[in-house]
This record gives structure tokens, sequence and C-alpha cells, in this order.
């Protein structure tokens, strides 16, 4: 997965689980893209500063994800909703008993994951 | 909700962000079923130091919850799939057309929430 969508996908999540000042820095820098020099100058910090902090953030957010994979369980549980509409796409050609069928199997396979 | 099944959903969810104590505490009392007494007595503290201990744990559960809010969106999805399943249980009644249009709707709605 791209880093940032990786991290914004972490952020979503379990950013509330941060302080404030965790958040702000977060959202500044990775989510709002202010550069480092910017947010450094803002807060009166240096940048490897803001670079410290922010990596201190992301490895408390990866920390979460390590011992909770909620955020992996629900990229599964997508994926499994886009195969169903997958198979919704192919309505012409496809019977409705094996469309059932295979509309059963995948969001049988949901349920067992929730 | 049955005070048993969100108790147990909470811990399901974020029982690893407890410490071992707390874990265990939880797990002998709340999922294993043993009584308060046996627990007290098989850790050496009294009936009410038991009470207070899964007290504090309850409460850190449900923090977690009131600020991720996760079970409760797992559980709404759980309840999509299962309009998705009755749907598909009306296959002999339910035109193919109606049938692949009520899942198209409910399978996006999950979307919408992932």
């Amino acid at each position: 997965m791209e880093r940032f969508v990786e991290q914004a996908l972490l952020y979503d999540f379990y950013g509330e689980l941060l302080t404030d000042n965790q958040k702000q820095l977060f959202e500044d820098v990775v989510l709002s893209d202010y550069s480092i020099t910017e947010v450094a100058e803002e807060k009166g910090i240096s940048r490897q500063g803001v670079h410290d902090q922010l990596k201190r953030t992301n490895k408390v957010l990866q920390g979460y994800e390590e011992k909770l994979h909620l955020v992996e369980k629900f990229l599964h549980i997508k994926d499994k909703v886009h195969q169903i509409h997958k198979v919704v796409e192919q309505k012409e050609t496809l019977e409705k008993d094996k469309l059932v069928e295979k509309i059963e199997k995948i969001s049988n396979e949901i349920l067992e994951e929730l």
C-alpha cells in the first residue's frame, strides 16, 4: 500500500487515541501537506523536532494496528464487498442461480470475519 | 444489547490494549465464568478488589469504544451483510433484476461506511 494511504488509514482508525499535539502535527504535515519547514516555524521547533515527533506518532499508530489489526480486517471486508459488486456487474451474462450462489458464498465469508 | 455480549465484543476488539493483569481478570470473571469469590481467593485479594478492577477494565474498554466507535461500525456492517443474506434467501420469488438492484444498493451502503 502507498505510504500516504497507509498513514491516512491508520490515522482514520486510531487517530482519536493520540494527544491533541500529535493529532495536530499529523494533520498539518501528513494530511494537509504543509512543509516540515512551515510547521517547524509555526511551532517554534526545529525541523528535526518535527521529524522526530511525526516518527513517534507513526509508531504509536502502527503499534495500535499491530495489536488490534482492525485496519487489516476492514480492508479485507472492503475487498469482499467489491467482489460482490463485481458479481453484480456480471448480471447480464450470469444466470440467476449462479449469481445468487456466488453472492451467498462471499457474504458468508464476510460474516465469518465479523 | 445484552451486557455480556457487549462486554465480550468490546474485549474482542480492544482487549489487546489492556494489561496482562486486566486481561486475565476479565477472562476469568466475564468470559470463563469463574465466580468473583473464586477469582478473589486465587488472586489473594478481596471480592471488592476484584469488583473494582473489573469495573475499571470495563471503563477502559468503553473508553476506547467512545473514542473509536469500531464495534459500532462493525455491527452496522454485519447488519448490512445479513440484509444481503435475506435478499438472497428470497431468490425463488424475487426477479433477477430486482434481486441485483437490492444487493447493489446494500453493498454500496457498506462501501460508504468502509
